[in-house]
């Protein structure tokens, strides 16, 4: 009558899905376009930074030695011989007491090491000419940052799989990539399935609700960095189902149902999996919600079957689609960051399984805790507008009261984490 | 011979900037294509949720009364008269002693008030007819949803201004949003000057550097919501820079320009500001980087006059032009969020004034923790990368050193908070 499952302990289902991680293409972006992209190549510095002596400050440059005999009663007296703003090369070479005016950034001239600042200086002209006097000694390279002092040529930065955020947006300009590799989308196809689905422009009818689990979905790939495909509802029947995501999932990278993966008498994806000869690597996982979470293989090719029940969708996306986009996408760090974090609202369920509910992350004293982001109850969509967390509540306890320390996983973080 | 200019305190200088704060026009968008956008409307219950009365397993709906007298010795039985599933309308009404074969989601049959796991029931068929037996009472309303029970019909689910994540957008697409007003992004005009600047494509020449400010800063617009508009370099000759500016401002929702704000040989920006009778709010601010910051208004449009210096111009943007940004996407915690961590490096340079480092912020057993995100001087792009937060050391200081507690500025975070 009922089909008995076996659940599988979460960590081993993670680590069944993510022995099939592979890497994706590459493409060729400009450097308006990169945003938020991972790096396919690491970034090299094709010059020292900065590529020449230069100034920091506003000032004059000189020869720190002809300062040595300066003090408050002995002033030194330089004629200032050029003046230099930043981009400008300078064209005279110092000589004794010889100074150039020089502005930030502007490239120290040769016969110089050193720049007083326009406050040190008393300016003055003679015969007219330009003229400084100093009253104190300078030292060798004071003022002065030194080709290469901040980074040598020829370095690698910043890794690949980095993401490109507005610094490494900045190195990138600052060593000519005017085009950059980054690593292609993931295309993800979704299919939906259950008689119950409205689409989202459709009247409510009675005994029907509208879909929501495939925008979503399509929300979540894009937060985990794939690129959506979705091909709509699979119609009621066995036959065009099956041939529907046999087609499709040659197209995509990975394919994702929502719905239809249970043991009920309308559940067509265990069939379906059957005929298509693919590899179920797990229909049952030791976790709520999200029990009926199935992952198989068709071909290499990784086939989602995710709950139709919105929060057990969402959660199954997280754990089990969003580390396998992550590392197509070369990140290293693909799972979800996992801290620990201070529960300040009482959950008095007791969890016979892992219990990952919505919680809304936030730090207090410096000290993560994490609230109730609304009713917990499986199938109440509204809460998961405020999460950006999962706590994770192991089973076989009573419940949880305020105060206790619980392991949050960060829904909004990019960089991940090296376990799962 | 110097100017002398006024340091403003950095919160001052904030609260000048806010004060010219305005929101958005706002845009309608498909639900396919709002992901990240702030809701210019709230998302309102179109219907209560669930929208009927609903079973969340699969089982046998019927009247609870009808097992009243069931026990472990006496069986109850039922007819199982209608097969209904997920989407499907029942058609039939209950009697006494007749059962529905209900699915998850389904909607109860009137004449029924409870379901019966499949589990508990047993199935057998009589006369050609299936039948069920219990041996257990049934409450009413046990495992029934009843409509509305998650959510009534009118209630403002999720304030405007809320950012677009796959939770809110399951929501919009329950409630029937094919479209949603969103808030149109602020266009950012972005003007860099400065003779070094050579730009991305260009070989690197004697003196000068490639200019990385402007792609920074159009990131960093990106990050914070907004368009950037990339209008080049200014040409170093006062008219037409003045002429260009005047002419871009009207464009554009807000300018920024990069370089040129010090008060050096070939700073044109204080003489454009006079010229375009522009109200300086601040052309000092008591912090480091970025205390050449200036801010003008002209027309009620604000004129961001960033450093050159790459810190001092991402530090700049981000303390006076991210908020602002914020504050026109409806976003009433316009902020970058602040919170205390622990610093894990000594940092032992003395502060005159407040000094925002580039970090990377950690969590280490619940706690927030921060450490150098590379060498700290203004004039170093490299650490901008790993940056993923500023610390604030507040001014006055000997330094700071290990294990201090200091505020940190999340740079990744998209809610912020209400006050600076």
């Amino acid at each position: 009558m009922v089909e008995m499952r076996k659940p599988m302990p979460i960590s081993e289902a993670v680590t069944k899905v993510m022995e099939f991680s592979k890497t994706g293409g590459t493409e060729f972006l400009s450097i308006e376009a990169c945003d938020g992209r991972r790096l396919a190549e690491p970034i090299i510095t094709g010059h020292p930074v900065p590529p020449f002596d230069k100034s920091p400050y506003d000032g004059f440059a000189f020869y720190s030695g002809d300062t040595e005999h300066a003090s408050t009663e002995y002033s030194v007296e330089f004629e200032v011989v050029e003046h230099v703003g930043a981009g400008q090369v300078p064209k005279k070479i110092l000589t004794k007491n010889q100074a150039t005016r020089i502005m930030t950034g502007a490239q120290i001239p040769d016969g110089a090491d050193c720049v007083a600042m326009f406050e040190i200086c008393k300016e003055f002209e003679r015969n007219g000419k330009a003229h400084i006097s100093i009253k104190r000694t300078m030292k060798p390279d004071q003022n002065v940052i030194r080709k290469g002092s901040e980074i040598e040529q020829g370095i690698e930065l910043v890794a690949k799989g980095t993401t490109i955020n507005p610094g490494v947006k900045a190195l990138l300009a600052t060593f000519g990539y005017k085009h950059v590799h980054v690593v292609k989308k993931p295309v993800v196809g979704i299919f939906a399935t259950g008689t119950e689905l409205l689409d989202v422009g459709d009247e409510l009818e009675p005994g029907k609700i509208r879909n929501s689990n495939a925008y979503m979905v399509m929300s979540q790939i894009k937060r985990a960095g794939g690129e959506p495909l979705y091909f709509g509802k699979l119609v009621d029947e066995f036959e065009s189902s099956f041939e529907s995501i046999k087609d499709k999932l040659e197209s995509v990278d990975f394919l994702i149902t929502t719905g239809g993966v249970s043991v009920g008498d309308f559940d067509l994806m265990p069939a379906i999996y059957e005929k298509l000869h693919a590899k179920v690597l797990f229909n049952k996982v030791a976790m709520r919600p999200g029990s009926v979470t199935t992952v198989a293989t068709v071909g290499g090719k990784l086939l989602f079957g995710l709950s139709g029940n919105p929060s057990a969708c969402y959660v199954g996306f997280e754990l089990f689609v969003r580390p396998i986009l992550q590392s197509y996408l070369f990140n290293e760090k693909p799972y979800l960051k996992r801290t620990q974090a201070i529960l300040v609202d009482d959950f008095p369920k007791p969890n016979p399984f892992t219990r990952f509910v919505r919680g809304t992350i936030f730090i207090e004293n410096g000290q993560v805790s994490v609230r109730l982001a609304g009713i917990d109850k499986s199938n109440v969509v509204t809460s998961l507008a405020f999460a950006n967390g999962l706590m994770v509540l192991p089973g076989g306890t009573r419940g949880y009261t305020k105060g206790s320390q619980v392991d949050v996983l960060w829904l909004d973080d990019s960089q991940g984490q090296d376990t799962f």
